[in-house]
């Protein structure tokens, strides 16, 4: 009720009357009034006026359910919104969440993590207060052959909203699933899944992104960056959390029409890193080098080899020639 | 220490010495008099004489972690084994065992289950003392995509048990992964994966097989069997694990080189009830009928249709004409 009050008092342009209010949730004046002193004692400047009734002046930078729930305007991605200052990690909170059945779509939002993780075992380091990290529970029909596209409709929905609130900046992706400003990762996407071999029950797609942190630890200090430092300026999270919600939920729905990428191989081709550049490829099967052409409609990277042939990758580490060895 | 005292006194041919237990297993006579007086309480037969030591004259029908330790004979399947006697789900304790970081290889058994689980969300019914609830954890290096294989190799390695076991059972396979006497169902097998879209985490393969049960619900009294009302005799459980295990660390060695089931595709076929029978296969993009021929190298049904096409399944729900819609 509280996200629901407070994205009343946002979306009214003028003042909106505790009676309304009231009315509209089916609660008391009593409660709305209490509500509307939690707002006021969490950073939320509402101006109250006798007879006229709530109006909102200004919001804290805020990640909380709360607020990210009053502005979402998606039908179903992060519409039900999970947040906790600290969490082990957001994948394996949204774990349990999927086990205790919660819907798809909801979404888990942290201000750190303590056990933050990056693909493969990796560590992901996630500072208090400065970044995102988030996960967003889905329960797709299809098959666990075709959830690696996902990772790729996570690219490039982070992307596209990069892209788009930060035009003056260089976003790219380097293949499958990092998010560079450049040639520095900014976001890295970790996509897990609990499945049967012919039946996914849930898949999980926790997003880091670098927002406003300022240090990196010295192993990662020369290739990673945050929108701070490549901007200049703070950056507002919770509207990046609400664009990648807004893009992702359009992809997918499109995507899950098809079950292929072949609507996004020109997006996703556009902001691709690796296009025309010499990659060398860690296959299980031995490495090779060769440059990158693109995706195909499975979002597997076509690569051409200098003898001519073509060979496509659908898994294995890619490293991008001027490129530091990204996770 | 228990299961390997126990394992040497069975073993041996002859009586085994106090004194000998305790220098292989560097302990004291008072610790080994312990575990022999503890196995003596939990049925185990075993004959103590002075000047001589110890020998085994008999033991129980018992599928304890001690038992099934003192007799396994793999390399890595069974090898490590976490017994309760009553579980909400093997499946999910070897998960949670996955996570604290078991063994590939670590097997989890159970008395009873009080949650036990079907492919696709369905209960797997499993009352106490009587049958076989098991999962085996895996940690495969290969892809998400190769998992399915795994139940084929799980289903084929219980229909070998158990027509080596019981030769005068009519011991099926019902494609992909369901073991059946005749056209009753006896087994039921549920894999299950945790895994990045191009890499495993850990895999649990959980079995149930009905073998001392005799009797059902009435919903599927007249589908479901065991090897029990089959023989009409009591039958013992721990021979069945243990030969499971055996078969199955044999042809996971097998397959985990060539990647695919070509070398299980005549043993798997002679099994296969759907052979040369009419089959109905509910694909999610339509229901088709026609002939089930047997299994390509990639463990998919091959189905002739009437009008002379032929189509491979990879997954689905498959019936075969004149067998109970099994799950």
């Amino acid at each position: 009720m509280k996200a629901d009050i407070l994205r009343a008092i946002r979306s009214s342009t003028d003042y909106i009357s505790g009676q309304e209010l009231c009315e509209r949730f089916g609660v008391s004046r009593t409660a709305v009034w209490k509500v509307i002193k939690q707002l006021q004692a969490e950073g939320y400047d509402i101006e109250a006026v006798t007879n006229k009734g709530y109006k909102l002046l200004s919001y804290p930078d805020n990640i909380s359910g709360c607020e990210l729930m009053s502005r979402v305007n998606t039908k179903w991605a992060g519409r039900k919104v999970y947040f906790h200052k600290e969490m082990e990690s957001t994948n394996e909170y949204a774990k349990y969440l999927a086990e205790e059945g919660m819907d798809h779509g909801s979404l888990v939002v942290a201000e750190m993590q303590t056990g933050g993780k990056g693909r493969r075992g990796r560590t992901w380091i996630s500072p208090a207060g400065q970044n995102i990290y988030m996960t967003l529970l889905l329960r797709p029909l299809f098959s666990p052959d075709q959830a690696s596209m996902l990772t790729l409709l996570m690219a490039v929905s982070v992307a596209e909203v990069l892209h788009h609130l930060h035009s003056d900046l260089e976003v790219k992706i380097k293949w499958p699933n990092d998010v560079l400003i450049g040639d520095r990762k900014v976001c890295g996407i970790l996509t897990e899944m609990d499945a049967e071999p012919d039946y996914i029950h849930h898949v999980v797609i926790g997003v880091g992104i670098n927002v406003n942190q300022t240090e990196f630890p010295e192993e990662i200090s020369s290739t990673a960056t945050s929108l701070r430092l490549e901007k200049g300026e703070h950056v507002d999270r919770a509207q990046i959390i609400l664009g990648v919600m807004d893009f992702f939920e359009y992809y997918y729905e499109i995507f899950a029409e098809h079950l292929d990428v072949s609507d996004f191989v020109e997006v996703y081709d556009s902001y691709l890193v690796n296009r025309g550049r010499e990659v060398r490829v860690l296959d299980p099967k031995g490495e090779f080098e060769g440059v990158a052409e693109g995706i195909n409609d499975k979002g597997e990277l076509i690569v051409n080899l200098p003898d001519g042939s073509v060979r496509t990758i659908s898994s294995g580490e890619v490293s991008v020639r001027g490129i530091y060895g990204y996770v």
